[in-house]
């Protein structure tokens, strides 16, 4: 069936079930009650602490075939993840469905329980090696992507239902409270899992820094946990935090970075009040070194910087500029010791942030996102999780919330990268689709959406070199010429799922050779 | 029937249904599932702050026989209750029951509200003059009483389902983040308001202090909120929260709190790690700075002081004696400055608190409390509820919560209250079953429950006043004579509903000459 977005998708797929179309950034409206989880029950004397792992394991009463989940707050330092896995194949679990926020290359090990059975069919980003292998075939079931926001909300919906929910804590006290700020293994926020621990049947905690109860600040508390476990050592602190991110030096990427900030400021949302979110990328940290400087200049006091939390934020939150920063994930030393703390430094949930279907999330609050983009296409659909090679390498991350939800949306993407047009015809992945996108910003010209007619007056009024989106790619099609796409059998390897439920494309595996 | 308690109870009540009778303390277990809401939707463009309250409560589709919900922690200066309730009368609705976590008062005002017919029927606390006209017949239905843990389980269960949550919110911001730290009104804590708004169809928040998006903290965040609506004063400060509370200065409440303090002292929990809960009432602050003497004499760092919260308790955290506090409630200014400014002390939801049925209660942690009693009698059962007139005047509070919860649990109460023993053969209301209370401590003497065998062994080693129960009820009717039972009719007017949700005891009509 061909869905609003323009893709065509099965109606079914063995695995995952019938398939509801995408049918509009705003359409999908939700049906039914949240998910109910079995109301539990402790005694005053129940031991959370268990002297193991798999006492753990063993207690939750996990079986074949039953959804697990984890947080990627560790990211490419990870340790849990494997451990678990590893555990639960030695102690002969099957089919399991993994619901990981996202995997990295740490997590390539797993690729053997993948292949062995352990792990049946993954609903979560897969970014990197297990992508691959997804894009190649590896999977009896299509790898299901979701948004930050989506999955918090199938989570609270119940589509996406966690038997158990691992939860690598940084921080934890005996009776369960949990907090990312401090320990050898401080990650910052974990607004990632609060939906994993609030609705999953069973809770388990894994830690390697067990403090006296209670516990504070309490990120995840003691009422959704049912069992605390703690081993060594939880991540590997250099992958877990990068070090300081950098501004890009390229100048062809800061001629992008300080178009992208002249749009932000001809658009008039640098005033008092304004709120932005970036990426950690290059060229993101330079549109927000652009957007510094202006509010100095201008002596500009912003509401708030929001999602992923960079040193760069924090700095502007240092400097006033910012009255607060509203944190899921944090993502170097300096956003951790930030949120530990600068009380103006809030932790928020992934539902919190970006679930459409709650009383309001944050992304609706946001004036100005910066986003990146692996294609473009002249319809302003955006992908990000395919490469032009068509392997699917990356997850969705808040990038289809934050496009619906912030009042001016700009990607920011070169035009070539290396010999391949990142505008094309057609991406081949529609991750966020065009009416969500307002504008494209390249270091050959701004290309603003028909959708928004005053946006590109506006802009041409204040100089900046607009550009139609169709000129924008017949002028990368000029230079390296019209991009083959890969080629693709039937088999489908990915379903890309709206933040509403819906689906908004599908990803077939890669014909090889 | 006859439940555990050995309280005779109907079988069934016409309006609230049929009754579960008390089993045992922790016998209570759960069956079924959480309540769950609705799935909510808003677009990006949804605005939540209304003109008026009138169009906030037109917004919820608020109808005839509906549940609405308060909280109390404006104590006696809410204004939000009774202006609610005048509107909704205005308005022209009947038949409401009113489910507010308790009434003061400075509700006397809703009385003819529910001679009206405005409001049906309270499940809830009604300290006072709504209490006084239950016992009198003035309601059809029986009031429900539930404790702060008790309440919160109810509702997450869907026993007591919210249609619509109004939230007094001293601070708030338009899109539905509020705190109870900042504003005119300030109140600390909004811990007993959590769980309405986690589970209430809607929710309403209603502020005299507006800020930018987003607040900071966040105490109830934006996903739970429907309305946001400013009004010009949602209480009057005076009686939000009390002055300075002070140590009793009467000797023999002091010689009361002296000998509960050598209790706790002689259990041998007076360790590090030691953790503590008291009233705000003067036996309980004189039991505490007993405690505290001690703790600093021996360098002792205790773990967390818990429940209500009082200056006393914020002196302890600041003099390190405890590492935390966990807050309920805010007791009076000071309560309400230390959670604002000191990161140790820490807001706990009623959930967190005290319910039996999540994953685990702070109550289930605590070493040592000090409750109060109306009536204590032979077989330990503590009246909290009714006085020696057989008249509702109280709600349960905690009370029942950490008498289940706590390692100790120690009753202070003088043998007579003027010419009224508070020793008696049998309490005229159970509210916390004697299985859960170790100590009563009168200036008398120290009465162990028989089920604390060691405990009393314990006592006696230490030289402490040990008496029998029974000794102590006779000793107080030998000074003032057995007390005559208040005469009651045979109707109901209160449920006492044990923390599980099992019904422990009935408060019937109070006959009137």
């Amino acid at each position: 069936m061909l869905n609003e977005a323009g893709r065509v998708i099965p109606e079914f797929i063995e695995g995952i079930g019938p398939l509801k179309p995408f049918k509009g950034v705003f359409a999908g409206f939700p049906e039914g009650k949240m998910k109910s989880p079995l109301v539990p029950y402790v005694t005053r004397d129940t031991e959370k602490l268990l002297p193991s792992l798999r006492d753990a394991i063993l207690a939750t009463g996990l079986k074949d075939g039953m959804t697990i989940s984890f947080h990627h707050h560790l990211r490419n330092g990870d340790f849990v993840v494997a451990m678990v896995l590893d555990l639960i194949a030695e102690m002969g679990y099957r089919d399991m469905t993994l619901a990981p926020t996202a995997l990295f290359p740490i997590h390539k090990s797993i690729i053997k329980h993948i292949e062995s059975g352990v792990v049946k069919a993954i609903q979560g980003s897969v970014n990197g090696p297990v992508g691959k292998l997804a894009s190649h075939g590896g999977f009896d079931v299509p790898v299901l992507l979701r948004s930050h926001g989506g999955r918090a909300r199938a989570i609270e919906a119940g589509d996406l239902s966690i038997d158990v929910a691992f939860i690598a804590a940084p921080s934890a006290d005996r009776y369960g409270n949990l907090n990312g700020s401090d320990g050898q293994s401080a990650c910052g926020s974990l607004g990632y899992c609060v939906a994993d621990a609030m609705f999953a049947d069973k809770v388990v905690a894994i830690t390697d820094h067990l403090v006296q109860y209670p516990l504070f600040p309490i990120s995840i508390p003691q009422n959704y946990v049912d069992y605390v476990v703690k081993i060594d050592q939880i991540g590997d602190p250099s992958g877990i935090v990068s070090g300081t991110l950098k501004v890009t030096r390229d100048p062809l990427r800061l001629l992008i970075a300080e178009n992208a900030a002249k749009v932000i400021e001809a658009s008039g949302f640098i005033e008092d009040g304004f709120s932005l979110q970036t990426g950690a990328g290059g060229i993101s940290l330079a549109v927000a070194d652009y957007i510094r400087e202006t509010m100095k200049e201008r002596n500009i006091r912003g509401s708030f910087g929001s999602g992923g939390i960079t040193a760069f934020f924090v700095q502007m939150l240092q400097e006033g500029l910012f009255e607060t920063l509203l944190d899921v994930q944090s993502f170097d030393m300096e956003a951790v010791r930030s949120l530990r703390e600068n009380p103006n430094h809030v932790e928020m949930s992934a539902s919190f942030y970006a679930n459409p279907h709650n009383k309001g999330c944050a992304v609706n609050q946001l004036d100005a996102v910066i986003l990146g983009a692996t294609q473009v296409d002249t319809n302003f659909n955006v992908n990000v999780n395919t490469e032009s090679d068509g392997v699917l390498l990356h997850g969705i991350g808040g990038h289809m919330d934050t496009a619906a939800g912030a009042n001016l949306t700009i990607i920011t993407t070169p035009l070539l990268r290396g010999r391949l047009p990142m505008v094309v015809d057609d991406v081949l992945t529609v991750t966020s689709p065009g009416e969500t996108i307002d504008v494209v910003v390249t270091e050959r010209g701004i290309a603003v959406n028909p959708l928004r007619a005053e946006l590109e007056i506006t802009l041409k009024k204040a100089g900046l070199p607009v550009i139609n989106i169709h000129d924008l790619k017949n002028e990368a099609y000029r230079i390296s010429g019209k991009p083959e796409d890969p080629e693709f059998t039937d088999k489908v390897i990915g379903v890309v799922e709206y933040r509403d439920g819906t689906v908004v494309d599908v990803i077939r595996e890669v014909k090889t050779c």
